[in-house]
């Protein structure tokens, strides 16, 4: 094994989730493994070797030089954590409209009268590419803060050609995996001409998204695209060669559970509004069910069944849904919080569904979600004794450092 | 004036609870002075004065040697956090009884199978006074991490006269205000007796808790006291020269506002429970209302009526209820967020109740609170664009620096 090796020693617990499967479903996304006193060996980016202190001598020779030691006493090692839904390519902020929710406005009442989704439109189409390179990275950052080593992100604010391909690379150029969220909503200048404006993305700016981006997705709700538009613009997806994403059930059910099914979709992420034909139909199929319990709380709204769906079978992930309008929070942590306290969902559960489960519907789950020989070498260390602490310490300044691909990075 | 002198610049935003009175009550809550482009000068401990940059030349000769220049460009500046409700002083954590509450079992019955918060108190009489004082010294740069620069603590998990007396000056030695929560719970080795708990408490511990502590109180509630133990407890306490607090309503409703104003009690916390007679009660009376979002949240309970105590006129504060059973959470920015997203106040009325309302009910609101001149130079300097992302970023890393007394100090 050439290349630098990093040893991180003398964990106090490591926690991963178990086996190799993904997605877990059932009993098994409660099944982590923990390691007291353990280690991990690093060698270039991937993890070469996890164990206990007592046999380290068992992977690691005396005279084995070049190993960078990072010593993590009174600290936990979780996978780093991996946010599979966020829309960090955005300019400006909802702070305006977050405090008049506050007095009583309603989300999809400030969305009908042009503010919404389409406030941070006007701001990211007036930041320009490298504004939107500067938001994104900025973005990254505050992430990395909170553990998040892997992060998706959408365009969708763009609604134009331009600012949704600039918005795709600027994802990319931060490290991101980008989805091109073409179908988030109708630009004001198409006055709300859904079929025009699906003409036009289709047309104009599918060839060249379809290059950059590895899915797409679409905003199936009242008042954004309804069924028949979202299969036409899936369709057309697919056929690019994209993985297909859905935003469906936030508000009430308008067909996105079947949908995702038929089209084979990735994810359906959301929820709050599904029943129980939806939560059967999920158990059934190859979809996973992504969670975004901050967005709930952000809204106020109701909580997805995320305990129906875990104990019926479905594959669950869980994310942030970071955006400036519904959910303006990076930290994976406090959706774990959220998890365990909210959603009914254990520590360990909760772990499974933002790291593996969450690499999973990111095409990568090989790689990433684990603290695993092979596996891609990030990790997270958290300023705990129990590596329950992630949901426990509830907006708790818990991450003490990250390693990404085999190397500590500076968080502030 | 003599001694340090501290400039704090080119702030972006400044926000302050307006007026010199205290506590604010009804519209009032919501009126927060904002100053863009605006300084904090310090002189020693105090602030000297406050304004907008380019009135600087007013209070600033150019020949004023000794002056120390912050730079706060593109951060927005609140006056230092006050924390009126934690139970900071306790050692160990409630992790395992968090993860089976996920699973689905209720804090009541926790706490009466011998969990809850006897867990806590075997494992803060095992920590000794050196355990105790560097366990709070921990919590206290947690809190300050978040803004937090004044905080109450409560002992109450040694409920016996060595730990309760230790706890107590644990808290004074890390800068805390102490309040004596004699009447927590009854100790196990009493086996449910509180009569002849209290009988000891009042005789043993009281006459010195009374040298340490500047108020007392009492957890009024099913399974733990009953309102006529509360009201001996509190008027021995009061007799003693100290001020009244109690925990009341979190559960269930067992007379805790009428014996609170009955007592002239300075507050009465929790109040998840209280009904539309406790409402108004609180509204004619002197007794604050301190509402705690994250152990709501913390324990899936439903929410305390915040806005209809501020609509009726009550005087309302905001605190974490930092525990580690039923809030393990030290930031006030996310009980600011819970505010607006879960209790209906506005950020300016979040602010308010966790400064200037705060300040009050630890009888310090004439020095603390406020950013304006003659209050202490406590200040935080938010990473944001405007104030209010201290309600609108949720969990985020927003705190970028803490000015206590007039100097900066390190955060981590």
């Amino acid at each position: 094994m050439s290349g630098l090796r990093l040893l991180v020693r003398d964990v106090a617990q490591l926690a991963t989730p178990a086996g190799r499967e993904a997605p877990l479903r059932g009993r098994d996304l409660g099944a982590v493994e923990v390691l007291e006193d353990a280690f991990v060996l690093c060698a270039g980016e991937t993890i070469e070797a996890v164990g206990r202190m007592r046999d380290l001598s068992r992977v690691l020779e005396p005279r084995d030089h070049e190993v960078v030691e990072v010593d993590a006493r009174g600290r936990c090692a979780i996978p780093g954590l991996v946010d599979c839904h966020t829309h960090a390519a955005f300019a400006g902020d909802r702070v305006e409209e977050f405090a008049l929710r506050a007095a009583g406005a309603s989300y999809e009442a400030l969305h009908a009268r042009g503010g919404g989704i389409l406030a941070t439109v006007r701001a990211t189409r007036a930041a320009g590419e490298e504004g939107l390179r500067a938001a994104v990275e900025r973005h990254r950052r505050w992430m990395l803060r909170h553990g998040t080593t892997t992060f998706e992100a959408k365009s969708g604010y763009g609604l134009d050609r331009e600012t949704e391909l600039a918005s795709l690379r600027a994802i990319r150029a931060a490290g991101g995996i980008p989805t091109w969220l073409g179908a988030h909503a109708v630009p004001p200048e198409l006055d709300g001409d859904a079929g025009a404006y699906l003409d036009f993305a289709l047309a104009e700016v599918l060839p060249e998204a379809a290059r950059i981006a590895e899915a797409a997705d679409v905003f199936l709700e009242r008042g954004a695209f309804d069924a028949a538009q979202a299969r036409r613009y899936l369709t057309a997806c697919r056929e690019a060669g994209l993985a297909l994403r859905l935003h469906g059930d936030q508000f009430s059910e308008q067909g996105a559970v079947p949908l995702a099914i038929e089209l084979g979709a990735r994810s359906v992420d959301h929820l709050e509004a599904t029943g129980p034909d939806g939560v059967r139909a999920l158990a059934r199929s190859d979809v996973t069910a992504v969670l975004l319990p901050a967005s709930a709380l952000f809204l106020g709204q109701p909580m997805p069944p995320a305990r129906a769906l875990v104990d019926a079978g479905a594959a669950v992930a869980l994310a942030t849904d970071f955006n400036p309008g519904s959910a303006f929070c990076e930290s994976l942590p406090l959706c774990c919080s959220l998890a365990a306290t909210q959603l009914r969902l254990s520590p360990a559960e909760a772990l499974a569904a933002c790291t593996v489960n969450a690499a999973h519907v990111l095409g990568r789950a090989d790689r990433l979600g684990r603290l695993a020989p092979g596996y891609r070498a990030d990790l997270v260390l958290l300023d705990a004794p129990d590596w329950r602490y992630l949901a426990y310490h509830l907006a708790g300044d818990l991450v003490a450092a990250t390693i990404v691909g085999g190397s500590p990075v500076e968080l502030r």
